[in-house]
């Protein structure tokens, strides 16, 4: 049976981590953070490639919808649909609105839901990955992506297989959160556990089933907002008055958590969630200090380190592991170890409403 | 006897390690680095409190006499005499023009030699070791300022003290180049030794005849360069072509090191020679985390750090005993320890003649 898999792609948030590149006019999805395309455009160039079949779905923030049109135009025969929130709600109304749609457009089908800023090395690996999802996927379970912990990793949540399903399908034992460092390196150790990757495949109306089952106040009210959403062209404009008053909540614990039809498929396509400055130095090319230097720089005894100007002269002297992004209006400099606490100062910025957000 | 001091300004280079702060056309000691005033006006205003005389007399480069006319109008009832150096020389020229000045024009006199980018915190520790000086000085002695060495820095010369003379003053045993780190502690635990300062007190005959003694062919050239110069109002241009074939040498090699009439007097005067931003980070006011922090800066776990810039919203996360200078055209990015190394930076870029030099 070869039948189509709809690309679901969430295209929520700013990329807080990933400020001052990231704004919230201009968040990380839409950046050129790799190579010469957005992460979202090589999001889709990759589902067209690998799991070649409809026109996406990308569910949005209804302000990035100019942009991410502009962005995606040419991807394929078709625009992709978008339906735009009018809110963030986060990931489980986001892929019940995609599963109503898809149900109303085309009839119940296969999905799968891929973040927009995620990037993958390795699309045969991938592809052979989507394969085995959605074998199991037809029988109705709900796949997760779980991805080879190849290192003691705090930033990401771990999925503990269980017994095999079939072929490399496996049950899910347990989801668990962010671990601390001691944690996460007795889960690599013990080699039961895999990354949670945020991707997900399986047929519409078992997510829906399973939401209904388990947060159906989140199944009304997307229902709701999809069946009172307005429609131009290829945009669906979720109803706000429904949409702003659902529950906000993930997909993992809104379902994939509570569900007894949760399955992981184990793969490592060189997945990587392009989440912080220093995973955006793990994936790029390095000179051989290991040093990834794009702009005007000049460097003196550096090694390890990610920096990123434009025109400015960024002159760097006897430092290690650190990461440097200029841009117009705002400079960070801090460390591949501290990448993540970036967060703390976009805070600061939030709360003091600063223009460097914006 | 109360006898006037002529002060001796030397105002010479860029500060390469002040970079990029420090430019060709803005050198170090014409910016405003330590408090609203530029380092030289700080030097003439504490010359004229502690030392209270006649007109100081500046010996610089041609380019800056503008920027430093402006700049140190109103410093006292005359303005500044300024001998112009059609290309530098080093110190012992510099001093050798500045001394056939100060006889040409008022006769013999005691002259008082100071870097114009040097900064002193305790006046009347300064003005007590002027006395001493002057003392000996007149009796023919060539006397330098050795600072109370408080740590094993490698940055500067040392002075070995020998013999008493008279008061504070001791004769010089040895002058030493910039030692290696063992060599700084050892010198530091010996208590025998002082840091060069790079200040002098002597009569202005005497320097001369010291000169001609031990470097007759400086002494010759300056003295043509001078009895050749053109003068306007205040300034005095020294004859390009006499001076320009003066051999290069520094007045610790060409005469101090050489002369049997050296001595050193002793002082603690909370000196500082605003080297380098880390010796600036040491002079300047601290937050609780002993940072310093100018411009529009958000710090989350940063401490030890110098941090300067402008409009520009500076983010700095995770680090400690870093410096980093933004302008508008460059950025330097660095640690405390190795600011030394900055010059590796700029010698690159004048090599390649760039404009972030200018």
């Amino acid at each position: 049976m070869s039948e189509v898999i709809v690309p679901v792609i969430l295209s929520g948030g700013m990329g807080t981590r990933l400020w001052p590149a990231s704004r919230r006019t201009r968040p990380k999805q839409l950046l050129n953070l790799v190579d010469d395309r957005s992460l979202i455009r090589a999001t889709v160039d990759r589902i067209n490639a690998v799991s070649p079949g409809t026109t996406p779905i990308i569910v949005t923030n209804a302000d990035h919808a100019d942009a991410i049109e502009r962005d995606l135009h040419g991807s394929g025969p078709d625009d992709p649909v978008l339906i735009l929130e009018p809110v963030g709600r986060n990931t489980a109304p986001a892929v019940a609105v995609a599963a109503l749609e898809i149900i109303a457009a085309r009839g119940d089908s296969l999905m799968i839901v891929l973040p927009s800023d995620h990037t993958i090395a390795n699309e045969a690996a991938f592809a052979t990955a989507i394969g085995h999802a959605a074998q199991i996927a037809r029988d109705g379970y709900l796949v997760t992506f779980g991805i080879t912990a190849s290192r003691a990793e705090t930033g990401y949540g771990y999925i503990k297989v269980g017994e095999a399903i079939s072929g490399a399908a496996r049950n899910v034992a347990e989801f668990r959160e962010k671990p601390d460092q001691d944690t996460a390196s007795e889960y690599v150790a013990s080699g039961d556990y895999l990354w949670n990757s945020g991707m997900y495949l399986f047929m519409a109306s078992r997510y829906l089933e399973e939401l209904q089952l388990h947060a159906p106040d989140i199944a009304a009210k997307t229902r709701e907002a999809h069946a009172a959403s307005t429609r131009s062209g290829t945009r669906i404009s979720l109803d706000a008055d429904a949409f702003s008053v659902c529950r906000s909540d993930s997909i993992d614990y809104a379902v994939m958590e509570a569900t007894s039809s949760a399955a992981v498929v184990p793969t490592n396509p060189g997945w990587n969630d392009v989440g912080s400055w220093a995973s955006l130095w793990e994936i790029s090319d390095k000179d051989n200090d290991g040093n990834v230097a794009m702009g005007n720089i000049e460097l003196a005894d550096v090694t390890g380190s990610y920096i990123r100007g434009d025109h400015k002269l960024i002159a760097v002297v006897g430092l290690d592991d650190v990461v440097i992004v200029d841009t117009p209006d705002a400079l960070l400099v801090t460390t591949r170890k501290s990448a993540q606490d970036v967060k703390t100062i976009v805070d600061r910025l939030q709360a003091e409403n600063r223009p460097e957000l914006s």
